[in-house]
């Protein structure tokens, strides 16, 4: 009953055959970026040829997805339908008109939201142990101003000079130039500047734009009108706190800044030791200039952030070992640059043949697919995407992004990376502190024991005087001791002046290992970031069935675990002396944590079954047999 | 153990001696403001009485707290340490110096208030049946502007010309008369007249407050510079919305306006009928001039919020019964005037005698003490005090809020208030719409049925047309038929001109009733608001424990409900074999969401169990015994 299955798709020789030429075209673009940078070609070149890679990746990709079998048609506007007449979720203040980007979720899409986030926290904070903090939204400015995102967490927006019309800078200018090359008036000269305007647009700053808006005399689309110069336009909201009106703040971006400024006495809770997990679950902001695609694109919404904090020089995972045979479907750069689709491999292995970075990162990978599995993400839709060299922050070693198949086509719902020391580094140096974690390594130690009963006999009263000299040697000294003796066959020991020669017999050389701490080291920072609306959006997708043959009806077939409710109570009869009963099973159930609903409208049974079956709920009661139950999806 | 037992304290005759006379004060001052109430007496001289009141009322009450005996003396020092040495909680931003007001929850912090929050969720949501949403905080101006907030939710502020500091405008003045009351120089005269402005300045407008600020010729108490003329300066937390800058937006300062701007949805999912309750848990935002007192005055908080729609003249509670035995301490507005202490009484009884004003509010009222008694609230600590008249919302009709004695004094933690039909109102005005619930009531209805073997007897074929006359009669039209039959002994029945006279034999009179909808009723709301912030820090309050004879020591006595760690993992012995018997011990604790703390560093196994009732942990496994655990506290 599933809309596509892109991985059975790729078995069938037909729909390969129809790929072949689109994968051929990638694998030729993905060859050529590898030879310019072999070459050490201009950057202009190399980001060319990365557009190219992309237009080429996303045809192939469109195509997969178009040829892919469908076992049942998917309707969006149905599910909507249904989201909305169920109260799932529907837009904010929908009754002064609404606000783009934001919503609400109502009984239903609040009790999935809180079963979801309870796996949540039990898969990953209760579980692994992590320790959970829950930090403020509100953030002043030095604090963003540290972590990068006052300067650079902005998007370039232009306004036309008489009606104050905003438009982002650069779809503004893909949008003309695009315009442009349809243009049979405009002449091929031009239409190769547009072409070259493309290719580095992604890297253009303020000036750069303007100074492309100028050349082209591009003009607003709406009215025709001048543009103003490209002015940044910050995606935090911004707000004030106190009376004054001069200690700036923003709404958080991303609920990790709260974790890296707690670093310390996370640290400190941790008894000063590497490695640990802290995690928390919030609210992030962004005031995106135009939200779009439902839950995907929004200006506000719940996070679930674990940092993972590990000596960067040794990021192995001790649990490693019990997750390593997981198979993961996983799209590597590499495969990304060849046009070849996307494999299935035990995570183990991938760590081995360095594909996936590290233990740490490949456990997140692991833990986040068995996550999404048990929510009801169906795995045949999920992938992981690695991330292409200039898709990642300078300071990142390694990103891949668990990607859910929607009819919005791939989703990035969860974002793995390998961040290094970045993060942490910024806030030390704004605040001018001192990092200093400690990590457990072993030491191993020497020790010279003098064979008193032997060296009683050469060195009579003296015996006494060498034993205690030799237990004040350090490590190095009795190393140094082990040698002469190895080598020489005696060592000259030395007591304020006087020589005493110790043959092998008189002493023991003890080696043995201690566990100390190391301190100073900075952490690593390996980060899993869930998008807790998009992955919900996602789970209501892959759980939507119409009925075969009757197309008109439409259900949700959740798994119990985050099923909104769990039972429903069905009386069959309005007899009075039933109510006792049905409240007795009301507490019962209310007991054991499960939530109900009680349908006693006057529907027939089965209409009431099948408005039952719409909202997803699992188990139902009719009074007639309360002591069972039945599943009814 | 506990700190102070205020119920306890009114037993004792030599305690009550010393209260007597300020219970007599209090007494004398109520009994003059129903005086003067009574006799229609000017607005000032009422305001100025209630003034004293409430001094006396503050007076009563720190003299019962500090006589209250003590068992244990209670050290807020101690308590802060230990908050913020194991890091439960402790101010936002620290290491860049802190913000006023903001607070992050560590590991423990964030685990009790996540344990506190799936109780509230369960003991309400679930056992009551609500209807649970999650609504955006950014909230639009017009939003905020019908609810009352853009124009009412704001402190008047004055600010110093020069150097532009904010000062509350009333509590500058009061702090400025109060500092001329005690100058021996002022004249009486202008005493007098302070003492007139004390008594009103709860009234004062930006103008009054202006005029009394220029005829004391008031400075700013730092500089002595002038100050600037009233200014509202309100409570939210102002940004915008969108890229513009033209979509005003406000961070909401309470949960109820989500629940209320989605009433017709709500409405809907409850297929039309009422009562039904909303609930909504979630952040609010204050930005309050001077935050202080930790946890109880912040800016940024969580919320648990209830609103039940009710029909306005049925205030009645279908599970009342159930609770109505369960007692409360009340503090009736009544018992205020009076200056007698609070009282316990049976919540039934409370309703039935009306100083309650009705089953939902009561029953709310009992649900509340049940969750607070669950969570680790101290009974005698805790009690339900009635807002007095001037305290209340012009439209409010009773409310009660659960007051809760810290070391700060009695603490508002909980607002149960009948709020009327008011919030609804104001929505359905601002956007022109019509509510329109509807309730279910009883009809009675009335069907005349033809007797038609004897109406064939004496009309033949006119006996089919009368019984179809009979049927299409309305029940007032039965209802006189069956007046005429008993009074006259026969029914005039017209049909078309044509005269049919029916004696009692020829028809049967049917009376039965029927469950109707009677539609827009306008729901009154009765509201139940928790601050999780203040009812966690009263949790901590009241766990707090001293060790008898060894006060350096202290300790956190949770209940397990909510305790943050359930059970404590103790290694005695660093023995390697041990290792997988503890990590199945851990992954057995999981498996049952039992969170655990892993003590394995090396101090003796009595400092480890110091470090483990440090933080409250109810549970423990030590290795030798994994398959036994012990009570710690």
């Amino acid at each position: 009953k599933i809309a596509n299955d892109p991985l059975a798709s790729e078995c069938l020789p037909e729909i390969e055959a129809q790929l072949a030429p689109l994968r051929a075209a990638v694998k030729e673009c993905g060859d050529l970026i590898r030879d310019l940078k072999a070459k050490g070609a201009p950057k202009i070149d190399i980001d060319k040829a990365i557009v190219e890679l992309k237009a080429r990746k996303r045809r192939l990709e469109e195509t997969e997805i178009a040829l892919a079998p469908k076992e049942a048609s998917f309707d969006r506007l149905k599910l909507e339908d249904l989201l909305k007449r169920r109260f799932f979720y529907d837009q904010s203040f929908a009754i002064y008109g609404g606000v783009t980007g934001l919503y609400d979720f109502g009984p239903m899409g609040c009790s999935l939201k809180a079963n979801m986030l309870q796996e949540w926290r039990k898969h990953f904070i209760l579980e692994e142990g992590m320790l959970e903090v829950d930090c403020t939204s509100l953030t002043p400015e030095s604090v963003l101003k540290a972590s990068g995102h006052v300067d650079r967490f902005a998007d370039w927006m232009v306004k036309d000079v008489k009606t104050g019309e905003c438009f982002r800078a650069d779809l503004l200018i893909k949008n003309s130039i695009e315009k442009l090359m349809n243009d049979k008036k405009v002449s091929a000269e031009v239409k190769k500047d547009g072409e070259d305007v493309l290719a580095c647009l992604e890297g253009f700053d303020d000036k750069d734009m303007h100074e492309v808006i100028t050349r082209f005399k591009f003009k607003s689309p709406i009215t025709g009108n001048d543009l103003t110069e490209p002015i940044a336009f910050n995606l935090m909201f911004p707000t004030q706190i106190g009376p004054t009106g001069d200690f700036k703040a923003f709404l958080r971006p991303e609920t990790a800044q709260g974790i890296f400024v707690n670093f310390k006495r996370l640290l400190e809770f941790n008894q000063g030791k590497l490695p640990f997990a802290a995690a928390q679950i919030g609210l992030g902001f962004r005031n995106e200039i135009s939200p779009r695609q439902g839950l995907i694109h929004v200006r506000e919404f719940t996070m679930c952030e674990i940092e993972h904090f590990v000596d960067p020089e040794d990021k192995s995972f001790s649990k490693f070992a019990k997750i390593a045979d997981q198979k993961l479907v996983l799209l590597s750069a590499c495969d990304q640059l060849d046009g070849t689709p996307a494999r299935e491999v035990a995570i183990g292995e991938a760590v081995a043949n360095k594909t996936v970075a590290n233990e740490t990162l490949g456990y997140y990978m692991a833990r986040c697919h068995q996550f999404l599995m048990k929510i009801g993400i169906d795995g045949r839709r999920l992938r992981f995407r690695q991330h292409l060299s200039n898709e990642m922050a300078h300071y990142a070693q390694d990103c891949w992004d668990a990607e859910i198949l929607t009819s919005y086509g791939w989703i990035e719902c969860v974002g793995n990376a390998d961040k290094a020391c970045y993060d942490l580094q910024q806030h030390f140096k704004a605040v001018n502190e001192k990092l200093n974690p400690r990590k457990m390594i072993d030491i191993y130690l020497m020790e010279a024991e003098a064979n008193m009963a032997l060296l009683g006999k050469s060195f009579k009263k003296d015996s006494k005087k060498i034993q205690t000299a030799l237990q004040k040697l350090s490590s190095e000294q009795v190393s140094v001791v082990e040698w002469e003796l190895r080598t020489k066959n005696v060592y000259n020991l030395d007591i304020k002046g006087e020589n005493y020669a110790l043959t092998p017999d008189l002493l023991n050389i003890k080696k043995y290992s201690k566990k100390m701490y190391k301190t100073d080291v900075i952490p690593a920072v390996i980060k899993s970031a869930y998008d807790v609306g998009r992955i919900l959006y996602s789970v209501l997708e892959h759980s939507f069935r119409q009925r075969e043959g009757d197309e008109q009806r439409t259900f949700l077939a959740f798994k119990p675990l985050v099923a909104p409710i769990k039972c429903s109570i069905l009386p069959i009869s309005a007899n009075e002396t039933l109510v006792p009963v049905m409240e007795a099973v009301k507490e019962e159930l209310a007991r054991y944590e499960l939530s109900y609903k009680v349908d006693d409208s006057s529907g027939t049974i089965g209409r009431r079954y099948a408005r039952t079956d719409e909202i997803g709920i699992p188990f139902d009661f009719s009074e007639s047999d309360s002591q069972k139950f039945r599943i009814v999806n």
